[in-house]
């Protein structure tokens, strides 16, 4: 099963593909969309909502999986994020059917157990994984591969529950 | 020339569409776009983009207008109502080509002069400039009409410092 995990943003998008088999992750591949600062933020948009369609023509995920926005002090910040995780969103309604959504909680809890896990523990679950030798670069393209095997526990997980 | 003006949201989008022909503004259309509330969030980012998809074929607008987003104190709305102005932005600029946006305070300087103008006389200016009996309603609607006569007002000055 193929599951596409996303870290939204407007300037830079994260994703993260693997493929899970029974417990056995693998990367397929890894990265991010990036879009230029002296665009308009309409053709931005644009640009990550022509990204996230070629991710999903390419690799036709299983499931898909994007991270939930939290709070951040700076509101013109959150406005942009927001507005790009819109166009992600819609992106994978139209292409995929269904949208998992996990917190930066639940992410922490399903890689570590520990909802306050500081980012280099996270970092050595996901590389550890997905037997990567090193930290998958750069943050943005770690933290959707984070969201993509947070997904793949989550879903191991319902799986064996319903034994 | 047919303006389309829009106050995004995620609950209720308004919009409201007039016709300028030289200082002569008259009403179109106007209302609003709803989404239940008892759909999930992807899903009712779908129904704005569709909804918005579906104004801009039917009166085919020369020009589209935004409101800017303010800040908010509650994150989650800010949240939920930036995700749907990424869709209404997208539709727009996929289909339009160029947008318009004005923050609160341009679209109350354009309407009455003063930048902390209230509620009241906005839409007093809104319903005299269009001819209209009654003012707008809902208010999201009549919000809609303002962002379009502010962009009327401005495209105008823009034509006449052009002598």
């Amino acid at each position: 099963m193929v599951i596409l995990g996303i870290d939204p943003g407007l300037a830079t998008v994260g994703y993260g593909v693997i493929n899970q088999d029974g417990d056995k992750l693998t990367v397929l591949d890894y990265g991010i969309i990036e879009t230029p600062k002296n665009e308009t933020i309409p053709v931005r948009l644009k640009m990550v909502y022509d990204g996230i369609n070629y991710l999903v023509e390419k690799y036709k995920p299983d499931s898909v999986a994007v991270e939930e926005l939290f709070y951040f002090k700076n509101a013109k910040t959150i406005i942009q994020v927001s507005q790009a995780r819109g166009v992600i969103v819609l992106a994978l309604i139209e292409k995929c059917g269904r949208i998992y959504e996990y917190t930066p909680l639940q992410i922490k809890q399903a890689l570590t157990g520990y909802g306050r896990a500081e980012k280099g523990q996270i970092q050595f679950m996901v590389r550890t994984m997905l037997n990567l030798k090193t930290d998958p670069k750069p943050d943005d393209a770690a933290d959707a591969l984070a969201v993509a095997v947070t997904h793949a526990q989550t879903n191991t997980q319902l799986m064996h529950s319903e034994y």
